[in-house]
């Protein structure tokens, strides 16, 4: 009988995550039922939406305590008595905080089959061509609607979506101005992804820095942070611009999150709009074609940060809200 | 040699406004040159807007220190060198807070004749028919976009701009529920102008009350308010819901404006968009005659509280932040 490692929420976290607010426990396997498939989970995707997902209800109902938190996660079919599942198999979907995921024929965990592809490694899927890769695309095409010679400014754009973000305005014809929290994540956007500048909002001229990157204004604000960044991004923008609400990471550990000068939108006649890339659920096949398209023609590049080790996703996930990944964030289970 | 009495900003008032941030001031009026008219103003429009004229420069440059303050008024021409004026026209324009204005013809004040309307009183166009009933017309129609059986909320409802919008919100078929500051304003909305609800948010059960109102949640939230009140709203709104942003008087007088809880954008994907009347100049008629045909129907109600007294501009701003006027507040000069 094999031994599944899971992390349970057992407390509803205050700020960062603390000890214990995950706790590891062993649980043996069930043994397999019929329709059932069983799935070594490889690696977990770790997203700034799981802290809201410890705390409140919101798009999905809050994890309940004692449950194993919610993630999603690639995992591979090691036994199988499900119509649809043959060993070997990859899979992508919520799996959750463990090494081994259940898979029912009426299944709590929809998942996706996942291709193997020339050249992409697996972990793409969890990014550039997963979640965080669609919620770029989805964000920029519906809401965004990018065009040539315009303006886009991407906070967190270091980070998996952002980064996705930018570089979609690049292949626009956008002049795409990315923020960031390091020197490195900043010649990260610059050299390697082609962004036309990127600015370290930790220097103390960040906004004037803003202001000489963006001497046209700004279009469209590819919004994951909130606050105080945002405040900036739309003192710069021009009339009629659109703000992609992808994300407001830095009110996530705390009360408040919303910029304080929103008479702005007034003022310029800004549309603001939230989005969730579940919505788009019927078009993921359509946009990761598209994603991979661009991947593959060398217009889309991806970094990861990898993290190794079950026990140590709850101090990746905190990593999002300090600023400790580059790319997409992934625990190697 | 006639005298002009003019209200000029004398000091960028913070808050509510003090005696001297304008000052009354006699002038003698200049002899009418060739293409100019006279126009004795009436009566001036007083705004929320105005408080943001005196502030700061926006989507029309702050007014100048020592400069006539910026006010719309009904003026009617007493003397006329104008080649498309004559004596006796009554105009609506930017007269400023004073007793007379000066037309010239390359007009620095744009203006509109009024039209003399058969039970139409001419003071309409200062509201209903005017720059607010215009700006609840293109608000609603263009970003609202109400449809039968859905639920608006209207903040700072008994205002000129708020009954116009809650009442556009009737005439399509919604369920409407205004939020206002007084009893007496909540009765002037369900009693008169028949929306279907009206919350007086000083009282301590408000929020369970406005959930009572809206048992099928909130599709178009018509805020002219922001803050806690637009918080609350943001809470009972529905999916894919509609914020038309037209005001957050709020915080006119003072330095935050948003609600804290932005966060809901994303959870609910609700759209937020800003606008300004002025952006629909070349639909001024179309929408003036749309109003016109209602209020003739008696689809659309409107109710004026007036003060007597140029000298009285300043308390009359005041009240507009104060709560102390029901629909449109109008100085009889």
């Amino acid at each position: 009988m094999t031994t599944n490692r899971q992390l349970r929420l057992q407390r509803r976290p205050t700020g960062l995550l603390a000890p214990g607010d995950l706790q590891l426990a062993e649980t043996p396997l069930p043994e397999l039922k019929d329709g059932e498939a069983l799935a070594k989970v490889k690696y977990l995707s770790i997203d700034p939406t799981m802290r809201v997902w410890m705390a409140v209800d919101s798009y999905l109902p809050a994890v309940a305590i004692g449950e194993v938190m919610r993630a999603g996660g690639l995992a591979e079919v090691i036994e199988s008595r499900h119509a649809h599942l043959k060993k070997g198999d990859k899979i992508f979907g919520l799996t959750g905080l463990q090494e081994y995921a259940i898979i029912e024929a009426q299944s709590k965990i929809p998942y996706q089959k996942i291709p193997s592809i020339p050249f992409v490694s697996e972990t793409a899927f969890l990014g550039v061509l997963g979640m965080t890769g669609l919620t770029a695309y989805f964000g920029m095409m519906e809401i965004g609607k990018p065009k040539k010679g315009e303006t886009l400014v991407v906070s967190a754009a270091a980070g998996a979506t952002g980064s996705v973000a930018g570089q979609i305005g690049k292949i626009h014809g956008c002049r795409v101005v990315g923020i960031a929290g390091t020197d490195e994540k900043c010649a990260w956007l610059t050299d390697e992804l082609g962004f036309d500048a990127a600015i370290n909002y930790k220097h103390a001229d960040w906004k004037e820095k803003l202001a000489a990157a963006t001497p046209n204004g700004v279009d469209i604000d590819y919004e994951n942070v909130g606050g105080e960044i945002m405040a900036e991004v739309l003192n710069r923008m021009n009339l009629h611009g659109r703000v992609v609400l992808c994300g407001l990471i830095s009110g996530y550990t705390k009360e408040t999150s919303g910029p304080a000068n929103l008479g702005l939108l007034i003022v310029k006649r800004l549309k603001v709009e939230g989005f969730l890339v579940l919505d788009y659920g019927s078009r993921f096949t359509e946009a990761a074609m598209e994603l991979g398209k661009w991947k593959m023609m060398g217009k889309l590049k991806d970094r990861q940060t990898v993290v190794e080790g079950l026990e140590k996703a709850p101090d990746a996930i905190n990593m999002l809200f300090t600023g400790g990944n580059i790319g997409k964030l992934i625990v190697k289970v």
